[in-house]
């Protein structure tokens, strides 16, 4: 990526900023070169990552939220990345896609770009990173980091987020489940969304109740975003945040303005308290540990030999040897650690 | 754990079993030269993977499933391990265990254990791992991995399975949101659960269709497992294996002979095909590569100063060095990497 290029992107073309998401993608040469152009042009753009399981309404609420977005007095540029498990069948990003709305396609302040990444663990959450690096560079105000269901991969990518939004949907019993599920201490707000549906307001009240329960339980914040301001930059108590629940009928677009209220709330919270600078913080020295273990598994592939690994491999296969052995003996062999 | 526990563990002794289960879960040194001593007894269990959106009745069906496997005529031992992403509320396990039934807490050839994993990214997976291997060490002949949804934390945890079950319930529309989960191509079995609500019988043609599309579009099988045996030990082309969509109602014990018969004939399938072979041999790898992860990781911060690193980040956060720069210069730094 050369100067002209990284002016270009900054400048706002839309075709550079493919490219370069195409190459960071595909984790070329190219691509990593183009994050160490962008790195100084990051670190300001608010990253709000939206997840909850399939079938809440995800991707409508992001439409909705996006169009009230880009209905403000100062129109922030708006970046939506949805981040798909990687399926045979639609290639992931396809049914993602489709319900995109075109009049959102066609508005020169948004960028929408699926993502269906498979491969080494982690490789969801470096990706995101990534994309949102670019984005940040590019000018994007906010990024809107859409993740379906809420394993463990997801709630990596989540934590890239300043502000995390989950989205359930009006429910009777199943409700025990989602909270089995631990998203609830990953939400910074929480959406009812199809409020229009039988127990809304019961959900509602319920999550509510969870999430006092769990506040007193903690004694200050039952939120980890409050924890981690106590913890590492424990110079005042933080003002904690507990997580107000809305409801919302996303393909009515009703809602959506509130939400957007809690989300410039939130906004307000993370800078005044200082997590937002916590948030960064982590988020960078966890690329600094990826990169590294990247670089140190990259070190070692390149010294082993297939044959030696395949041998080793055939004595733990034959139980000669534990996996932890055989990778005690290989890293001996190569360099006597 | 000495030779004695060993006997007592591989004679049946629970109370080892429970010990030594939380020297692994903790990751003490106990726990690891544990692993260390039961390895050579392992290799016999079958793993069946159970996954699927929350709500859809995994328990039930585990439960189910334990109690047709323990009326068979050779009684197997059961083993079933809940994953639960860890939730500050109810401490993972403990909703997990309340819908376990009290008839299998009482019965000598079941156990059942929750593990609720926070921690590195790859965690769940590598605990889950070991514990398998304790279970299979202890002469535990099925191991049940129940785990919530499909992410890609949860897909990793299946990969360890020699079968994987997806659970899914009677649905118009949501559907479509399943496939996007990506959960499709990684069922070796399909179960429609709760299958006396409305829409079983579409959801099962559905399934069908998408599954027999994915079949078709791949030449072969639309199946991973048969892809792996094609590329890794191409010998002959392995008979491919089409995932059967049952219909249960687990809390009324509906379906579950059928099920036990599919999973009976899947594991046929895996043992003429080779393609048991080759998981086995997937999974130590991986386990050796974990390994070798670990201890290059471990390596590298035991050689690193809390303050180098410190100052290192503190660079990357004032946008004057990248990650990928701050990782290459912590390697030199270190031992000219």
């Amino acid at each position: 990526m050369n100067a002209q290029e990284v002016k270009n992107l900054i400048r706002g073309d839309r075709l550079t900023l493919s490219r370069i998401l195409s190459q960071v993608e595909s984790q070329s040469e190219a691509g990593r070169q183009a994050l160490e152009a962008l790195f100084p042009f990051t670190g300001r753009a608010h990253k709000i990552g939206i997840t909850g399981a399939p079938g809440a309404g995800k991707s409508s609420l992001v439409n909705a939220l996006t169009r009230q977005l880009r209905r403000q007095p100062d129109a922030p540029k708006v970046a939506i990345i949805a981040v798909d498990p990687t399926s045979p069948f639609s290639g992931g990003a396809l049914l993602g896609d489709r319900v995109r709305m075109p009049d959102l396609q066609r508005d020169p302040g948004v960028f929408i770009r699926s993502m269906a990444t498979r491969g080494a663990l982690g490789g969801l959450a470096a990706a995101t990173e990534a994309f949102s690096q670019v984005f940040d560079a590019a000018g994007y105000d906010i990024i809107l980091i859409e993740t379906v269901g809420a394993g463990q991969a997801e709630v990596e990518v989540v934590n890239l987020a300043h502000t995390t939004i989950v989205v359930d949907t009006p429910g009777t019993g199943d409700d025990i489940q989602a909270i089995k599920a631990g998203i609830l201490e990953i939400a910074d707000i929480l959406v009812i969304n199809k409020a229009d549906r039988p127990g809304a307001d019961q959900s509602v009240r319920y999550l509510q109740a969870m999430l006092e329960m769990g506040y007193a339980r903690s004694g200050t914040a039952g939120h980890h975003a409050s924890e981690t301001v106590n913890s590492v930059a424990a110079e005042k108590p933080a003002e904690p945040w507990l997580p107000p629940v809305l409801k919302t009928i996303a393909i009515e677009s009703q809602g959506i303005e509130d939400l957007l209220g809690a989300i410039q709330a939130h906004r307000k919270f993370l800078l005044e308290s200082g997590t937002w600078q916590v948030k960064e913080r982590q988020a960078l020295q966890k690329a600094i540990q990826r990169a590294i273990a990247q670089n140190l598994m990259d070190f070692w592939e390149a010294k082993i030999t297939p044959e030696l690994f395949e041998a080793t491999l055939q004595s733990v296969v034959e139980r000669k040897l534990s996996p932890e052995s055989a990778a005690q003996y290989l890293l001996q062999t190569i360099q006597g650690l």
